[in-house]
């Protein structure tokens, strides 16, 4: 489909006019390109960088850049595009080898620390630059540098009994679903079924069976994510693609399984993934913090790709519920509005008078990392968010996400007019349509939507009358050039509370309106911090749409109290009892909210009355450094 | 004084016929003394351990056995002592100099890696050990070895212009408090002098103004405790033993204000110090999580290393306060009930389907660990109790714990007999007294009691007649020996809540019961895991006591419901009001608690009873792997 204008759009450009421009200075900069000129003996001094993995900064970048040639002509960047591919093809070995750690610091030492050493890690991602260059401008250059690496490590990796000489899999998967795309680019059967052993080679011991590295358990018998976030996520993914080529039942009730044990109990708010910051680790079931959450924008954007393959797979709405609520929110906050500073981590808590320790895991904006995974990472989800919002099939189109553009599949092309997702009325046109037959438009009604009316022609359908299967809407006609169609999603501000078992956020409530999630950020609130607040949830929310606020956001307005806090003196622990002083106003009314099973008590607050001004969560951090908070206490 | 029966002395009986025992295989099979052989030259081989400090592990463990020697004759423990000072001895170098990994692995790069290297951290438990070692057996074997290593050090640190080659300090605060013991044992006041200097130069940018290495700002203006937990617990004892040397105002006072700041938002309610796994750090003000909480045991140790130095240097009861929480809770919880297996982290929760990692940082107790700080830490502390407990000057002898036992302080010596903690009943007869003129027994009512009688022959007074000043109840009159005192102190169970800036607690309480915290686990709570519980804090709690239950130990008894938990679906997040079902017998009645300024609501809450049975939080974790929880959820 083509982004045509709208949020995605804005943000898109900003990614083309300025994140990935600047992607060259800051590889160069970083060292990632000097060593790939040492490599192939074009430069002299030592390799830079302080990870095995710095290769795949310039391949995602190269990804990004590559999809962004496919949206149209850009002769600059294909020049940056068309330099670099040249220092990666000039810095591989003639056996079609390629990894500058190991080239330049740890010669000969290839394939004998799988478990850090990322060498197929890196392969993977140059296989995905290689893919997307090859796609959007037919060059073979790149894409005969990565055949090159894959037919190598064809030659080098199998199971006991293959004639390989190793059997082994990388501590970070990624190749996966590289080889998966390889093949689908190329035809070539047997980069598939390199990667399906690689996937099933997971699980049993080549690894020492950490979790961390995916070994602990086979991918087909585990009952839950576990270990390093983004290593689960990327493996994840390339199951759900076996699962869809090979048609296997067994890789994709693994896939669901673990899927829905994820969301379940291991997902943020935000869609934001991975609780622990040592380790990088998913944690434990409803360990779910908001200070510490880990949250890693790569994390996210594994998510969103394992997502969006599980919903081609299954045809089920909910992958994509969860690709929408991730892109808005946990994936989008790892960029600055500006385009030019970037979150490694995503809490969803930063304290009054936070002390940043600075370094990739902090909490404030940063121009680079010194691990610069998530940068050109976001570069690409952004650059090729085409690719995610809408699929078809002979039957027609299903419109996934909604933005202000043009749908295409096959025969069917629909045009859509919308503010989404600060309006909730998207606007379809037909443009092109097979001759006189029936096919269906399905539209997805996204989970968190209560009340949606669509008009066709003179009819108004609800959710009474319009029956919504599996998360869809699907609506099978004759539809012919020129029909239009009002979708019109409710987008009242709401108040979401947590699974009890969640206890980071007992007693608290979110904001949210539409796929946003909605902050408090100090910036709004002056004249105190935001540990004081609580919201008063028995009063309404408000939408106040503000053009001059961070690029133009509709922000909700709620109404709190800044409560009085108690001087802990040296202790903050108390008697309970003495914690409960009698109510201003008297005794509860008759009638009042109680709470039972683990509710939220919805009753008024007590203290000094503050309007809270609630921020799309996606655009904080871009103000001065100061306090946030998602979950809001309501007592 | 002398620990003669009761709580203390069995935990001190394991320490001294299980654990202490026990450390020289450790200490042998982990490599420790295998390394001091080879710096010796008296073995073969390579250096064994991951760490520049794993010396320190047989240093901790020589001042534990020393303090043990001071109990009592151990002529089998005397002997191993002997062998390790020998060991010891030998592997110490011409000109003073002792560290195995640097002698063994980093030839000739001494003093070069100060912020990693552990040189004078290890130098300093050298040093403690061979006091105490002096001390208690009057040997100088070891302490020749001790004063000739700070002889050296003393000639190779100094101030720019004060002639020594190196301005520096240590990543790791240790030898500070070391050098002021050396000072006391040996009268040296240069040794004073050199602590001086390290813990001056702390903060000024030699260690790169990291918060980490207690070098960010200079410790006379910092207005809160953080960085690595335990650097800054060992720096700041420093402080207060210099204060206290030296009468230095302005250095009490940070001490003062360090340590108000660090309980009153940065202490979990076992005591325990250290907020984050990563960098072992403080965290944030009211940053106080639970299943994550770090809560190292030697920051327990160090915590009651500084506070009972600030109780010495201030007179001020709340010092002792803290060491009675944290050697109750935080450090005891560090060594199982049969003295074998440690924590080296102590979570205040474990979740239902905890998924353990292992390794040191597990919430499952273990043989011995890769970084074995902790174990000897606590051997050392226990063996050395009888250290904190007590204080006297001219005018009496202030009793800051109760214990079975006999407190001395030069002409006054008193006898206690008590129960404690189980019992509130502590018994005290004058043994020894000057000669017919009046002295002042001093007993520390702690803080979290509210009522306590005391009974001085037929008198009886209560808090109303007895006044209690800044936490002591000081009772000078003629005491004769043979006089008697029985102080009462009130030990109901309580339920406990925390300032509302403690997030991760908000709607819970935790049952506590004289100075032990107490915590539900898994295997007294069959036919269901812990998070589906909800205490019911309008239903009284009782006490059981259970000889039989994991060494003897009086229950809490609380009534509790299993909350029926919602089926999640694959989304755990839901619209507040969904959440919020009307109470099973009708609204509120008036009068009900509610909940203003982040009280606690003490409601019944719903679902199927259960009864709760609390068990002490130091014993936690001596039976199955399972869950725990400190903090249960009252709504």
């Amino acid at each position: 489909m083509e982004i045509t204008g709208g949020f995605w759009h804005a943000r898109r450009e900003t990614n083309a006019r300025v994140s990935i421009p600047q992607g060259p200075a800051l590889l160069e900069s970083a060292g990632n390109l000097h060593n790939l000129r040492l490599a192939a003996g074009a430069a002299e001094g030592e390799f830079r960088g302080a990870y095995p993995f710095v290769d795949t900064d310039v391949y995602k970048w190269l990804e990004a850049a590559a999809w962004q040639l496919g949206q149209g002509a850009d002769p600059s960047l294909a020049a940056e595009v068309g330099r670099i591919v040249s220092l990666v093809a000039g810095a591989q070995q003639d056996d079609g080898y390629l990894n500058t750690w190991f080239q330049l610091v740890k010669g000969g030492e290839r394939y004998q620390d799988l478990r850090w050493g990322h060498e197929l890690y890196c392969a993977g991602h140059l296989i995905q630059a290689a893919v997307a260059h090859h796609r959007t401008t037919g060059s073979e250059e790149l894409l005969t540098v990565a055949r090159k690496f894959a037919d190598h490590i064809d030659t080098v990796f199998g199971s006991p009994g293959s004639g390989r000489p190793v059997d082994g899999i990388d501590g970070h998967p990624e190749v996966e679903t590289a080889l998966v795309e390889l093949y689908r680019e190329t035809g070539e059967r047997r980069y598939l079924d390199l990667a399906g052993y690689f996937v099933d080679r997971h699980g049993h011991g080549l690894l020492g069976h950490e979790a961390y590295c995916q070994d602990r358990v086979p991918l087909r018998e585990a009952t839950d994510v576990e270990g390093h976030a983004v290593r689960q996520l990327y493996l994840l993914a390339a199951a759900a693609d076996l699962a869809t080529e090979t048609g296997e039942t067994e890789l994709r009730s693994a896939a669901e399984r673990l899927w829905h044990a994820m969301t379940a109990a291991k997902t943020h708010l935000t869609g934001g993934l991975g609780a622990h910051h040592d380790w990088e680790d998913f944690g434990d079931p409803y360990e779910l913090p908001n200070e510490r959450a880990y949250c890693e924008t790569c994390a996210a954007i594994a998510s969103v790709q394992w997502s969006w393959r599980m919903a081609l797979l299954t045809g089920s709405a909910r992958y994509s519920d969860l690709v929408e609520r991730t892109l808005y929110n946990g994936f989008l906050a790892g960029v600055s509005l500006d385009g030019e500073r970037w979150l490694y981590v995503n809490p969803l808590q930063v304290r009054d008078g936070h002390t940043d320790p600075g370094g990739d895991q902090s909490a404030r904006r940063t121009r680079w990392f010194r691990c610069a995974c998530c940068p050109p990472n976001v570069m690409r989800l952004l650059a090729s968010l085409d690719h995610y919002l809408a699929s078809g099939d002979a039957d027609g189109l299903q419109i996934h996400q909604y933005t202000e553009g043009t749908y295409t599949h096959g025969p069917f092309t629909v045009r859509a007019e919308t503010d989404y997702p600060w309006q909730g009325t998207i606007a379809l046109t037909v443009e092109a349509a097979p001759d006189d037959r029936p096919w269906t438009l399905s539209l997805r009604i996204p989970q968190w939507c209560r009340e949606f009316r669509v008009r066709v022609g003179e009819r108004t359908y609800d959710r009474a009358d319009a029956p919504v299967e599996d998360g869809w809407l699907r609506l099978a006609r004759v539809w012919r050039p020129g029909d239009r169609l009002v979708l019109e999603l409710a987008l009242e501000p709401r108040l979401t509370a947590a699974d009890p078992r969640v206890d980071a956020v007992r007693g608290c409530v979110a904001i949210e309106r539409g796929p946003l999630v909605y902050c408090l950020e100090g910036a709004d609130h002056p004249g105190g911090g935001l540990d004081d607040i609580v919201l008063d949830p028995t009063r309404p929310l408000a939408v106040r749409h503000r053009p001059d606020l961070l690029g133009g956001v509709t922000t909700v307005i709620a109404a709190g109290v800044r409560r009085p806090l108690p001087d802990p003196g040296w202790w903050p622990y108390r008697a309970a009892a003495d914690t409960a002083p009698a109510a201003p106003g008297g005794p509860v009314a008759p009638g009042s909210p109680t709470t039972p099973g683990g509710a939220v008590e919805l009753t008024a607050a007590h203290g000094d009355p503050v309007e809270l001004t609630a921020v799309p969560y996606p655009v904080w951090a871009n103000r001065e450094d100061g306090a946030m908070r998602v979950w809001l206490p309501v007592s």
